[in-house]
């Protein structure tokens, strides 16, 4: 299983400082934000949102805000002074943004995507609740793939690290893929152990324990239940678009 | 276990590339580099070897060769030329190294050790062959405790990550600790997967496969066996001395 050769590659990076290690152009990367950006992103495009212009800097925010476009952000879970609405999932959901475009600007999720966008690879987005979809999207490139979670503050992540897991899973069950990379199967490994019960496992987290503390932790049952969408959230240009439309 | 206040905290970092986001003066750190510098240490305490010189570059292992002293030191698995022997444990057992100082040289473990050596901590080594030994000492000195995987490249590495999962339980079930640390968890539930059978489970790790490749993996067995010595190797000025003689 972990093992074969002449198959594609799986490997997980554990956070924006590993990216170096891992990056490599003509790769698949997913990039995953659990809590929160990428399951906001995957609610906002079940929602029928046009697209996403993720951005990392305040001042872009501010730029956009001031043509006249629709934001979204924060900063240590806080609403950013110039975003229109914070990042819960549940914000994207709103009728009125259906067709729109939203700027988005996130602690940590932005912050990765900037970072591969920089290279020449297909760039997707994933969260527990697109993960059969997004891994679907990966294989039909047929390429190796780079699951790449956002972290908190440049640290490892468990709940990133349990989809990263959950995604190693769903692609070592297609016959073109096999994993040499420790944190690949560390991943798969620690999916094993909350897969049955995602919500329990992840009390352990600190990171849940950081959303408690800012009352933010209302979205975690959504957050953690697997392929409750369709979408494909890709990068395009500077935009993020759903293949799935 | 993991929340409660007013204890010690643990942390795992898993490479040298996360050791700023970790490195906290005033701790306890316990490196390890399970195959195979940390284990080799400890099979030298053993075997009553009187100190340990570690160094990272290859020119300090020749100017301490030119001294007279014994070296011992590998690149990618391979002896170094002006060493001795290369760093298998076995190496270190030899009856003409008892009350000797021995230079080693390795490729993970000993740069490691270079970059704590420049906080205000304690220094300590470990492995599976004395979790207990190292675990207790951390505990009789009250602070708090951070375990640095030497990784490989800098990546991280699923063996030094379950010695630190195998540290993280032996300090929780002491009342002192708690973590709130993503790493320092991930280690301990990686480590519930694999106590049963850590051999077994090594087969799934890369750095087997890569071990096997070059004719190395003789010391899987020994390595992975706990507690089979009681030395407490620490960082005592620039050598390496077994607090347990």
């Amino acid at each position: 299983m972990y093992s074969e050769e002449g198959k594609f590659s799986i490997e997980v990076c554990f956070s924006p400082l590993s990216w170096p290690l891992h990056e490599k152009s003509g790769s698949v990367v997913i990039v995953t934000d659990v809590f929160r950006a990428t399951t906001a992103m995957c609610a906002a495009f079940q929602n029928k949102v046009k697209s996403i212009i993720p951005v990392a800097e305040i001042a872009e925010s501010i730029a956009w805000k001031e043509k006249g476009y629709i934001v979204s952000g924060e900063r240590e879970g806080k609403t950013l002074d110039c975003a229109d609405f914070g990042n819960s999932p549940f914000n994207f959901m709103e009728p009125r943004l259906q067709g729109k475009t939203v700027v988005m600007n996130t602690t940590n999720g932005t912050q990765a995507l900037k970072m591969v966008k920089e290279g020449n690879n297909h760039v997707g987005i994933g969260a527990f609740t697109n993960r059969d979809a997004i891994c679907n999207w990966a294989i039909d490139l047929q390429l190796p793939v780079i699951i790449f979670c956002a972290g908190w503050k440049n640290r490892f992540s468990l709940e990133d690290t349990l989809f990263a897991g959950a995604a190693v899973e769903y692609l070592l069950a297609n016959n073109d893929y096999h994993t040499m990379c420790d944190s690949a199967i560390a991943s798969y490994e620690l999916w094993q152990r909350a897969k049955s019960d995602p919500l329990a496992y992840i009390e352990k987290a600190a990171h849940r324990h950081r959303l408690r503390k800012m009352g933010l932790d209302d979205i975690l049952e959504y957050s953690l239940q697997l392929n409750t969408c369709k979408c494909v959230p890709v990068l395009h240009g500077h935009e993020l678009i759903d293949l799935n439309v």
